[in-house]
């Protein structure tokens, strides 16, 4: 009944909706950012059905308060998930779209089962 | 290419994966809990493409520490939410399995539109 | 060496550090926001060393987005905390400050031990 | 009224009581670990009144789910951390204490202003 597919954009939805939660509101800045990309990519890889994640946090939102820094928000996200389960990929994307933390489908593909013959 | 049921399904995804990591932390106990139980579905049913949330937070599990509360954890979750999308809908579950917060789609389905003769 | 006023200060500080934390990124609006309000003041009041809390999220800054809702930010943020630690209490607060979520302390006293003639 | 010391104290609480409830929840494994410490030490260093800080997070507790992962819980922090206002500082920690994820004060100190002879 439920297919590999919709298991598989269920998984994407899931990592999306857990980074974005886990991860608004930490301190940051453009100094920090990328120790910030690489801790949020090394804790979504662990999680199962995770083929590739890649995290861009958008610099130019990273303004200073009175203290010289910034928090990180909604907006600054740009992620690109691939999920897999069984032969099938579902690639999403969090991007801001309009002002808004968009989480979309990109696409979904199969690979054939690679023949042993 | 993206159905209905396919976003119906990915956002179901989102809104567990984003209820988990949003809430998990925090300070609870037997009396509080209802609170919070409220708390996480009116911040959950705000959100688009939304149709129901249902949250029991497990009593059994909110063990006392030494100061007489305890931290609302993942095997505390009983989620059930439908989404839909269009004329389809996905309902899903977060809920304990094998000790383990496990997400999964339990149906989908479509409602026939209603015609106007 | 340290004292109970030092104690009272210091659990004040990690009371409103972490439900700042703990909350922000909420989905939030103005119809939700006081089984929020309701929901953080029954999981601060839980924790040890606090006496009193009070949170008001200001309603007047929960645009909607084009979905409809908002998310919970540090300067909707106006909260009062009080702390004991023996007989000495510490008032503090969170609150709007230049467009910055400042935490500060109000006061500390100490009540005189009622002597039990 | 409220001294530097007050204060020192105050932001060494605050800072303690966000990056627990910021960062509980994260997936985590010991070959991550390292990563999240650095992206926490980085993400407090920003903060106003932060002097120092060091976190370790204990890999003996991140047993493996049967997705292979763990899950950041409060008793794996050990973090030590030194806030200054003036020229008064606060050593603070965060560390399992009979299993409970203690904060304390370690030490309050004043350098002496240099003389400029």
């Amino acid at each position: 009944m439920i297919s590999d597919t919709d298991r598989a954009i269920f998984e994407a939805g899931i990592k999306l909706g857990a980074l974005y939660h886990q991860w608004v509101g930490t301190p940051i800045s453009r100094k920090s950012a990328s120790s910030v990309e690489s801790a949020i990519e090394q804790a979504v890889i662990l999680q199962p059905f995770v083929e590739e994640i890649t995290i861009r946090l958008d610099r130019s939102l990273m303004t200073e308060n009175r203290f010289g820094y910034s928090e990180l928000s909604g907006l600054m996200f740009d992620v690109e998930i691939i999920t897999r389960v069984g032969f099938t990929y579902c690639r999403a994307r969090l991007a801001p779209h309009d002002s808004y933390p968009l989480m979309q489908i990109v696409e979904c593909y199969e690979i054939t089962e690679v023949s042993h013959n």
